[in-house]
């Protein structure tokens, strides 16, 4: 480890947990948030991608008290908040943003949140980031199951993070990990903690998430998991297309099958469209990798979303594209689960069990496709791992919730 | 703007926003709220009656991290919580207190309240004010709407006020104005904001509000609002009056029929009275501006709300003439709408619209009647917009809430 | 009152509310609380026991802002939680640890918690003291009553201490008392205060509860109170057992009926086992004193609860003998009432009403049993408040459950 100078603001050093690498504790029991910012200038590395990571709170409304930490890598800027389950609040290369305009301004505070509030939808108060976390007891639409109310897409993204800490490697490419740990626990329901990671290089514009999902119990449990990625203009507009190694694609409800023929282009901002989802069983290549790509009506400009299908086997389409005020929106969701209650998952064998002690990974890479030739790429990838394997197109939903009660 | 002394713990002046006042920013994203003063003095202001701004915050309990700004006027001195939705917590002249005793002693976070707990009731965790907003998704009694759960009165009241700002205008009478922005916002829900001030002068014992909501949506949404002003001794007593220009009454409910006859006046506090509501449709002016007026039996001591009926339709008086420490108080409550819960109100035509990027004011003024020639004054004030029309003294409520489920 | 040197983070001294005694404000209204340590060398005591108590804030996850407390009395540490209804999260002598292991490891802030989730088992998500206070408008089980969901084991847990002081003896032995503040209030619901008080002395391995619950509302209430207070190992393990004074002893459900003839003895670390409680109206002795015993199979370590029959006439037996993982645990609980949901307990007596202004004491005391001789010495105290008299086994449950709608 590296001697580093004395920084005013500058997290003491704890030991290095790795031996190559310089290691901060940004957040921990014993220590508070602060502000502070940590430069390749100061660590002393010469690169022509400098880089800076920030860590400040946000004050004011119900965002109070908000802990952001903000990468630029040199070439993206990314924004993650440790106070809602360590989500990628947005990213951006130039004028090309990743993320979206939700109505929901704040970074909200989970204080504030009833999650329980709405019928269960209080989650939607806070929701507005480019990646949240979704799960890890549940994920899916509210409802009952078991007798109690499942809210909204679980309680990752309303849980703080616990010990938050950023490593950055001694050597090139100097890759940056930021990791905080989730804590999902209740006395006779559940031990979870996610080992939350995110991982970027200088002059990068990729970066991925590296999730371990840790089951402390001593017994077996249900889980869900779902990387609810969303983005829009400029990447989403009329015309823009969704591809991916499709196995099967199904309408999530009646209203989707109602657009079934174009399920992979978008519209334009839709007065009272509101939403249709479309469920999709991707093919991964033999090491089940998968990529998925969503790319502007030119095939200019795009973003790829890449997983694993052993880890993620499915995958949610959410095509928002009502107007902007209302959220102009499509969300890329790899996924243990779709997005029905959790009760109805369970006959088509999406929610997975988790052994005591046993760990799950989620691997997800996010990509911008800056010009043509990135795109392009990308879908030849999709296309290679599709290898002229049949898409099966489902007319009707999986689950028939006309017969919900 | 005027350049001012340098101030401990003054905040940094922002470029006014009006050419010819002092402005300060108290809170914002990036500005935490913290313990400060600004005084006339430090102004260079010449006035015989000085006034100061004080910035503070709460600790321990419930309370924990709320902030308060008190304005002293120099003759009346104001308590506003921007945790609290900008609520007015008091205001008093010398020894005459406008506001009441609450069993609720803390002023609560809304981080440690739940709106949807005891029912619907979870509101009632944090009532004390003198001035307590509510709205502006709904108003009213909790119950089920459209599926939904509606919570007491809104969620105003619990909304952390997001930029608030002190404005003080360079020149006689030196206006005092208090802003603070509240953002009502849900994914798919809401896109409210609404643009709070208070007014005073120094030297008056009145104040204002001038509140603004904004539908930021796309779509139309309906909306209600309410502003429970809150009163006890010394103006609410045995044989204290109420009055105002009435084009309708009518009973809130069973119970408040049997004291219709004497629905002007008060009694002494009463065990297990609990309360009476009274439903009032007022007459305004020809511009719509009414005057609502309580005082005390001997005519000699009382306060008038006054509002206009284009934008404020209706009233509630509350009369919670229970006992002292039950909380012995009356609300004067201009509104769009009654008490009852929305479902009630659409068919009473009580549950306005506002289209999208459309703005509502809501203005109230609250002014101390510090004797007789005032108080005398006020109800000539009513007298005059009463204008010698009808009130029609109705003896069934306008809902039939026995046919509630 | 003795003068103190002065001290970097040590609390104003304020007058001393007993003549004899130093006296600590450490949370108020106008007072944060901040990182600080009194130690009885800054006091000039001398002895051989020197004392320390410290104030901390926790960082991270949904333990963000929480006040910690620690006592070291020279012999027994002592963690309180003001934020968390000074609530005792454990106590050790030496390598002896009064507490267990909840799978929930953040000392979690009530601002993070929604009683009313899971059904009304949101409680369960901060769940990890060794004595968990429970009330005080309610205990028991979630359920409806009177309209109104009850939480599980009512709000106190998750009520952030009001003001909070420390007052330690100028003479021997120095006792040392922690005193915190619970307001449990709503407006037409509730206006209590709790006045906690811990205290223990220089040396000790004991400490009690002395609180003091005051209805400060104008009308007579129901009330509940229940002190959870809850041990692992070393006192917890396969063949440890219970004694008390038993007048009479009941299985507290179907569940609990099954394992009736071995209610006073434990299970080893039991998959499956969950848990089963049994309901225990204790003896008291002719001042109403009573004194239950939690000793390891060998007789040579364990725990006393003393408290008092006319204050909390009866005790829950919580057997959670689960594994590890899951929580190994059994609590004594000295109680108004039992676990069942509030409407159960009405007909049987066990919900009291506290009149208006009067006040209700409850004095729990709590000491390690080092060694063979005190086990001995307790059980001997035990035998001689039964006194020969008769216990009456129940086989069925005092509710019937299966009834439960």
């Amino acid at each position: 480890m590296k001697s580093l100078p004395l920084l005013v603001g500058l997290s003491a050093l704890t030991a290095a947990s790795s031996v190559f690498a310089w290691d901060y504790v940004l957040l921990d029991t014993d220590k508070a948030a602060q502000n502070q910012q940590i430069t390749s200038q100061q660590l002393g590395v010469k690169t022509d991608k400098p880089f800076t990571i920030t860590m400040r709170t946000l004050h004011g409304g119900r965002q109070e008290g908000v802990s952001i930490i903000d990468i630029d890598n040199g070439t993206m800027k990314l924004s993650v908040v440790p106070t809602r389950g360590m989500n990628v609040l947005q990213a951006s290369v130039g004028d090309v943003r990743m993320g979206w305009d939700s109505p929901v301004k704040d970074v909200v505070n989970p204080a504030f949140i009833e999650l329980n509030g709405r019928g269960g939808l209080g989650w939607l108060e806070g929701f507005n980031e480019l990646v949240t976390r979704c799960g890890y007891e549940w994920v899916g639409h509210p409802g009952m199951d078991n007798g109690e109310l499942l809210t909204l897409h679980g309680r990752a993204a309303n849980i703080p993070a616990s010990k938050v800490t950023l490593q950055i490697d001694e050597k090139p490419p100097y890759a940056i990990r930021l990791k905080g740990e989730l804590k999902e626990q209740a006395f006779k329901k559940v031990d979870f903690s996610v080992q939350t990671e995110l991982v970027t290089e200088p002059g990068s514009t990729s970066f991925s998430l590296n999730d371990t999902l840790t089951n402390n119990g001593d017994y077996p449990k249900e889980y869900q998991a779902l990387y609810h990625s969303n983005f829009s203009t400029p990447f989403l507009e009329q015309g823009a297309r969704f591809e991916a190694p499709v196995k099967q694609v199904s309408p999530f409800n009646e209203k989707a099958k109602g657009d079934l023929g174009d399920w992979q282009t978008y519209r334009a901002p839709t007065p009272d469209y509101d939403e249709t989802v479309y469920n999709i069983v991707p093919y991964g290549d033999a090491k089940g990798d998968t990529l998925t790509v969503l790319h502007n009506k030119a095939g200019s400009l795009g973003v790829s979303v890449g997983f694993n299908t052993k880890q993620l086997p499915v995958f949610s389409l959410w095509k928002n594209t009502d107007t902007k005020g209302q959220g102009y929106v499509t969300g890329l969701e790899p996924g243990t689960s779709f997005s029905y209650n959790r009760r109805f998952q369970r006959p088509l064998n999406l929610v997975p069990t988790i052994a005591p002690k046993e760990q799950r990974q989620f691997q997800i890479s996010y990509s911008l496709l800056a010009d043509k030739g990135a795109v392009d790429k990308a879908l030849g990838q999709v296309k290679h791992i599709q290898d002229g394997r049949e898409t099966e197109v489902r007319k009707e939903p999986l689950v028939d919730l006309t017969k919900e009660q």
